[in-house]
C-alpha cells in the first residue's frame, strides 16, 4: 500500500526528509566528521517536540495514576545484565559477506530479497507497483539482482508471503536455512553470506580505573527499576497495586542501523513497570474506564497463519474472549491508545500486534506491540509487555534481595508441613566450614523429600542428602543432629512476587511517525511551489505561536516586545519573526516547523490593540483584542478548544493575507494586501490607495509598487 | 568553619543523608547487588525535584533568551574527542598503592593527608575542631596514621595551608613531588603510592558489529554543539550573537569516587555555549541589567598567593576593573547567580571562584567556577568558561567545515596582497601525484614568505618551496608554472570564528547542595523528636501539595478525589496522604519530602466547603473557600507571593493542629485538635466535648480517648 500525507496525496518521503533536515529537527550527529550510522542529534524544534511529547506522557500517564518516576543511570555493571538474561540473550543474528566482509542482519536481509522478488513478480505479471520510497543510495549499491522482472510459481508467491509473514519468528538458524534454500545471495557481491551469528546488542565498556568492572550501557530502562523495586514498595507505604516509570536514554548497537530515525543506537525510552499481584487474573479497577475503546489488533495465530488480517474491536471484547490476556495488559493497550491520539498520530494509521512465540523477549509472557504505518512499513512505537515476575524472581534469587510483597492475610491460614529441626550446637561444630552450605541445602528441601527422609531417619538413624561442592556431593547426617516432623503452623502473611506489565515507548519513532502522519502539502497557488505543512496538534507543537509584526516599522516593536513577554508569562511558546520577508514567506517557514498559530501585528493593531490570529490549518484568520487572542491560544494550546470553535467566538477577518510591504519613501510605507494596497502616511495612518490586481503573486510586486506610486 | 542548617544550628550529615535515603531522594545504583561507586539512582521526590529544576532552568535561561536548544547523543565517535583534545588532555593523576594495589586520586589524597595533618596540629594545640563530617565506612578504613594529635611547626603549617589554598593548581610530577618531599603515606598501607600517572576519565566503547570504530561516552555536552554550529547559525538565520542549549547526561570515569552525590559517574549537565564575535571586548547588550549584582568572588591572584579571602563586588565593577574578563562572561556570572538564588540556594554560601592557570581545562582562557558550602566543603557547581575561537577553530580545521561566520561589511575594505596564480594546465602533468600536495603547500604560504619568493622569482627564474612528505621536503617550482604579483582586493565581508562563553552546570550537584542548604530540624517540642525538614521554595518542591482527609470517613473521599483532580488540572502536583497516621505525623512526613503546602479536609470542609491551607515552615494555617485556596496555592507555586502575603488576604486558622481522629463507635468519630476534642456524629455533625489535655501528645492520646469516652 502506498503511504500517503495527512490530506491523502501520494507521500515523497525524501521531500519531507530535506524539508525536516532543513528546519533542524534532526540532523545525523557529527555530520562534519561524515556522520556515524545510527546517531542523531534534533535541533531545536525537534527537542522542543520531543519535550512537549514527553511533558504530555507524564500528564498521562505518571500524574494521571500517580506512578513513581525515577531516574536511574545508564552504566550498568555487567553482573546485573548477566541475571536478568541480557548478557546472554539480547542479541541480533549477523551474517558476514565472505566475498567484501559485509555485515549484514539476517532477518532484514531474508525479507529484503524476498520482498524484491516479489516486486520483481508482480512487474512481470503487468501489476503497477506504487514506487516504495527508498534511500537513494541504497538504490545505487543494489544494482545486481533486484527487481528484476521475473514472474515467480504461484506457489513460491504464497510461500514467500508466508515466511514474510512470520519474518520475525525465525532464529538464526531458521534463518541460516532461509537462505540457502531460497539461495539468497547479497545483492553487492552476489554471493551468500556466512551462516547467521548472535551479536549482541549492548554497547560494554569497563567501569572504574581497574578494568576488572565490565559495565554495559543499559539497553532499556526497566532493569534499574526492578532492583530498586523493594525501596518503590516502601516508599508507596507497601500498597499494591503500583506502578514506576522512568523516561531517560537506551542504548543498542545496531548491527546495521538504516531507516533514518526509526533504528539507532541511542534513543529515549519512557517505560513504565506496573507491579501486579499475579493471583485474581490481574485485574485492573479503571478497566471500566477504557472497556469501550475499539482497537486495530493483529493476533499471533493470523500471524502464525501466514495473514496480517486486522480486528478492530473493543479491548473490553477483546480481553473477555481471551485475545488480550489480561484486564491490566488491557488497560494499558487502551491508554497507549488514548496517548497516541492525543499526540496526534493518524488514527488511521495504528494497529496492536501480538507477539509470535519465538519473537518474544526472553522474559515476556505476553506482548503486544503499538505499530504505527510509515512509509518504511509498520514500525513499533510502543512494545507492552507482560513480563511476568521473571525479572523480580530472577534479581530475587541472585542477590537474596526481598523483592516481593508481604500481604496480611484476612483470614489466617494453618498449613500441615514436614520440619526439619538441626541441633546447631552440635551441628556447625561437625561439619566445621562445610557446615553452612549443608544447612543451606538441607533447608531447601521439598516437603515430598522431607517426608521420605524422614522415614529413612526413622528407619536407619540417618539420611543422605545431596549437597554440592561438599566432597562427593553426598553428606550424611545423623540423628543426633536433625530431626523431622509433621506440624501444624498458621500463616497471618502471605508472600508474593508480582507480575510486571511494561508499557516501553520509543519516543524517537513516535517522534519520526508523527512527522510522517501530520505532513502534506498545500496545493500550489498563483505559480507558488507546493508548500510543506506539519499539522502537529497544538498541544505538541514545538513552538505555538508565531508573532509577525507587518514590517519593520518602529511602531510595532513595542507591540512585539509586549506580546512575546504576555505568552511567556503564560507559559506559551512563541517566536518572533521580524525578518525582512513577505507576510506569506514567514508564514510558510513556520508551517514547515508546524507552529499551528501566528499573530500578526499591524498598522491597526497599533491604532486600537486588536490583533489577527492565524490557523495554520486552515489559514484562517480572527480579529480581536487581546486578552480574547489570549484566550483563544490558551484554549488550543491547552487542547480544550479546537479553531472552528474559535471562529464561532471571534469575528473572522477576511482582508488579511498580506503579501508584502515595501519601503515607498522615508516617510511613507506601501502596504500590499492581496486584495488591496494601501500606503501608510507618517504617524500610522493608513490611506487606500488602489485594489490590488488580480492573481498578485510576489514576483509581480516591485512593479506593482511602481505603478502604484505613480498613482 | 563548621558547617549549619538553614536555622543556622550545627549540621549532621549523617541524619540528613539517612532521612534523604528513607523518602528514597536518591539511593546508590544496584544496592541489592552491593552498588557501584560514583553511580546513584533518583527516587521520585529526587526525580520530581530534577525536573522543576530543569524546568526553571529551561526558563530562565533557554527561553529567556531565545536560545537554540539541541539534544545530541551520549555517544561520540573517537575522531571528535581526539579533535577536541580530550583522547590526550582529559585525565586526573592516579596513584597506585604498591602494597594493597589501591587505586588513588592523586590530588585528594594530598588533600586529604595534609588536612588530617593540620587537623592533627589544632588538637595538639588544643584548639578544639568541629568535628568534619566524615563518611562512616572512610571512618573505618583509616584507622593509621590519621589525624593524630602531633603538633607541627609554625613554618609546616603555612606551608600546608598555602598547598591546600593552590591544590588544584599542580601537575602530576608536582604532586609527586609533594607526596615525596612530605612523606604522604596510604593511612590503609603505612607506604607512599607511587608517582601519579595520567588517567583518562571518558569511558570508551566500540560502535557498531565491527570493532573498528572506537567511540566513547561524551565527558561534556558541548561538542555536540560545536561540531553543529554552522547548522544552527543558519537555522538562527545567520544572526550574532547566538547561544544553543542542551540538557543531557555526560559520564566521567572518575578514579576513586566519594561525597555521595558529588563526584559521580553519570550525571545530568545543562549546557549553554554562547557564541561571540571576538571583536569589541566581548560586549554583552544586557548587561546593564544586571550591572549592580553584588557577587562574592574569589580571584586567581588571591589564591596563588596562598589566600582564600573574598571580595564582595558588583559584577559592573568586576567587569570594569579587569578582574572579569569581559561583558558577556560577567553577564552570564550573574545570570547564574541569579538562577541559584531562585532555585533556593542559600545567599550566604555562594562563591565565584577564578580559576588559577594550571588548573583551567584545556581550552578555556579564561573561567570562573560557581562554588555553594556544603559540610564537604566548597563545591563547584556551576563552572562559566570562556573557551575562546578552540574548539570551533580546531574542528574546522580537522573537518574543513565552515564553522565561521561571514558578515557584511557596512563599508567594503580593501586590502593589498600578494597573490599566486598557477598555470594549472601545466602544473598538474608536471607534479603528476604530487601536484594536489604541492598546490596546497604554495597556497598555504604566508604574506611575508610571498614576498621573498617573488623576489627569488624574479631573480632565478624559479622558487624552492617546503614541502612536507614530497622527495626531500623541498620542490622545486619554475617562472613558467607560477606567478607571484602584489594586487589590490576588495573585501565586503568579514569571516570570523566566533568565541564560546560556556555556562556549565552539574544539575546533581546542584541539587545535593539545595538539600544540605535548605534542611533544618523542628525543636523538638512535647517530648518528640527533632523532626527534619526540606524548607525548598514551592517553585522547586517535588510535590507541591499535600492532601490530607481528616480521616478515613467517607464523607471526605469525594471532596479529596475533587481537589485532587482540580489542582491536577492547575498543573500543580498534589499528593493524598489518607493513611490512618495522624495529622501530625503526616506532615512530618511531607516536612521531610519538602512539601511546602497543606490542605486539611474536615467536617467543616464539608459542610460548608472551606478548606485550611497549611504552610511547611511556619506549619501556620489560613482557612477559606476552595477558589480562594487555589489562588493562594498557585501564586505561591509559581513566585509570584510568598506566605506572609497569604496570611495578609485569608484568615488565619488558629485552632487546628490536628493530632488524631480515633474512630470510637461505627457511628461516631472521635476528634483530638491540640486544644480541644470533639464527637463526630452521625451526618457530620461536630459536637464539643472537652477541652484538650494540656500538653496532648500523641503517646497520650489512647487513655484520652478513653476518658472522653467516659463523659
Amino acid at each position: 500500500m502506498a503511504t500517503t500525507t495527512l490530506k491523502g496525496t501520494p507521500f515523497d518521503r525524501q521531500v519531507l526528509d530535506s524539508m525536516l533536515r532543513r528546519r533542524l529537527f534532526y540532523t545525523p550527529s557529527f555530520e562534519i566528521y561524515n556522520g556515524t550510522a545510527g546517531l542523531y542529534d534534533y535541533g531545536p524544534p525537534g527537542c522542543a517536540l520531543q519535550a512537549n511529547i514527553i511533558d504530555l506522557w507524564r500528564k498521562h500517564f505518571v500524574l494521571e495514576e500517580d506512578m513513581l518516576e525515577v531516574d536511574c543511570t545508564a552504566l550498568t555493571p555487567a553482573e546485573i545484565l548477566k541475571t536478568s538474561g541480557h548478557v546472554d540473550k539480547f542479541a541480533d543474528w549477523m551474517c558476514k559477506d565472505p566475498k567484501n566482509g559485509d555485515i549484514i542482519r539476517a532477518d532484514h536481509f531474508v525479507e529484503e530479497i524476498l520482498e524484491s522478488r516479489l516486486k520483481g513478480d508482480k512487474a512481470a505479471r503487468g501489476v503497477t507497483v506504487a514506487a516504495k520510497e527508498e534511500d537513494p543510495k541504497k538504490k545505487k549499491k543494489k544494482t545486481k539482482g533486484i527487481a528484476e522482472a521475473v514472474k515467480l510459481e504461484d506457489a513460491v508467491v504464497k510461500e514467500y508471503e508466508e515466511v514474510l509473514a512470520k519474518i520475525d519468528n525465525y532464529n538464526g538458524e531458521e534463518l541460516g536455512e532461509l537462505i540457502k534454500k531460497y539461495e539468497l545471495k547479497n545483492p553487492a557481491t552476489d554471493v551468500q553470506p556466512e551462516p547467521p551469528v548472535a551479536f549482541n546488542l549492548m554497547f560494554q565498556t569497563a567501569i572504574g580505573p581497574s578494568s576488572n568492572a565490565p559495565g554495559y550501557l543499559r539497553p532499556e530502562t526497566a532493569q534499574g527499576q526492578f532492583v530498586n523495586f523493594a525501596k518503590l514498595l516502601e516508599f508507596n507505604q507497601q500498597q499494591m497495586p503500583f506502578a514506576s516509570a522512568s523516561i531517560g536514554k537506551s542504548f543498542r548497537n545496531e548491527i546495521s542501523p538504516r531507516s533514518g530515525l526509526l533504528r539507532v543506537r541511542e534513543f529515549l525510552m519512557a517505560e513504565i513497570e506496573h507491579f501486579v499481584d499475579p493471583e485474581g487474573g490481574k485485574k485492573h479497577p479503571r478497566f471500566h474506564e477504557v472497556a469501550d475503546i475499539e482497537l486495530v489488533l493483529l493476533n499471533k495465530h493470523t500471524q502464525l497463519s501466514g495473514k496480517t488480517d486486522l480486528d478492530k474491536v473493543t479491548i473490553g471484547k477483546a480481553v473477555a474472549d481471551g485475545t488480550v490476556d489480561n484486564e491490566t495488559l488491557g488497560y494499558f493497550l487502551a491508554r497507549i491508545h488514548l496517548f497516541l491520539k492525543k499526540i496526534g498520530v493518524d488514527q488511521s494509521k495504528i494497529r496492536f500486534r501480538q507477539h509470535m512465540a519465538n519473537e518474544m523477549a526472553h522474559y515476556a509472557a505476553d506482548c503486544w506491540d503499538a505499530e504505527l504505518q510509515t512509509s518504511y512499513g509498520w514500525i513499533e512505537c510502543v512494545g507492552c509487555a507482560d513480563r511476568s515476575a521473571y525479572d523480580l524472581t530472577v534479581h530475587a534469587k541472585k542477590t537474596g534481595a526481598p523483592l516481593f510483597v508481604r500481604e496480611r492475610l484476612d483470614k489466617p491460614i494453618t498449613i500441615e508441613e514436614w520440619q526439619i529441626d538441626l541441633d546447631k550446637k552440635k551441628f556447625g561444630p561437625f561439619f566445621k566450614k562445610d557446615g553452612k552450605t549443608i544447612e543451606t541445602a538441607i533447608e531447601a528441601l521439598s516437603q515430598e523429600k522431607r517426608e521420605a527422609l524422614a522415614q529413612d531417619l526413622k528407619a536407619d538413624g540417618k539420611i543422605t542428602v545431596d549437597v554440592e561442592g561438599v566432597g562427593n556431593g553426598k553428606v550424611e547426617v545423623s540423628k543426633d543432629l536433625i530431626a523431622i516432623e509433621r506440624r501444624t503452623r498458621t500463616e497471618n502473611t502471605r508472600e508474593y512476587t508480582p507480575n510486571v506489565i511494561e508499557p516501553s515507548f520509543g519516543i524517537g519513532r513516535i517522534l519520526y511517525c508523527l512527522f510522517e502522519h501530520n505532513y502534506w502539502t498545500r496545493g500550489s497557488d498563483g505559480g507558488d511551489e507546493a508548500r510543506g505543512v506539519l499539522s502537529f496538534p497544538p498541544t505538541v507543537a514545538p513552538t505555538k505561536v508565531l508573532l509577525v509584526p507587518l514590517s519593520s516599522n518602529e511602531s510595532f516593536k513595542p507591540l512585539v516586545k509586549d506580546m512575546s513577554l504576555k505568552l511567556r508569562a503564560l507559559g506559551i511558546s512563541s517566536r518572533v519573526d521580524d525578518s525582512s520577508a513577505s507576510i506569506g514567506k514567514r508564514y510558510s517557514r513556520n508551517d514547515e516547523l508546524g507552529t499551528p498559530l501566528g499573530i500578526t501585528i499591524d498598522f491597526q493593531s497599533v491604532k486600537d490593540k486588536t490583533f489577527t490570529l492565524r490557523d495554520r490549518d486552515s489559514t484562517k484568520q480572527v480579529r480581536a483584542d487581546e486578552d480574547s487572542i489570549f484566550a483563544a491560544i490558551r484554549s488550543l494550546v491547552d487542547g480544550s478548544k479546537v479553531w472552528a470553535d474559535i471562529e464561532k467566538e471571534l469575528p473572522v477577518f477576511e482582508g488579511q493575507d498580506l503579501e508584502a510591504e515595501l519601503p515607498w519613501s522615508s516617510t511613507r510605507d506601501m502596504v500590499i494586501y492581496t486584495d488591496r494596497i494601501l500606503c501608510a502616511m507618517p504617524r500610522h495612518k493608513e490611506k487606500f490607495i488602489a485594489p490590488a490586481p488580480k492573481g498578485l503573486v510576489h514576483s509581480m510586486l516591485r512593479s506593482t509598487a511602481r505603478r502604484v506610486g505613480e498613482l
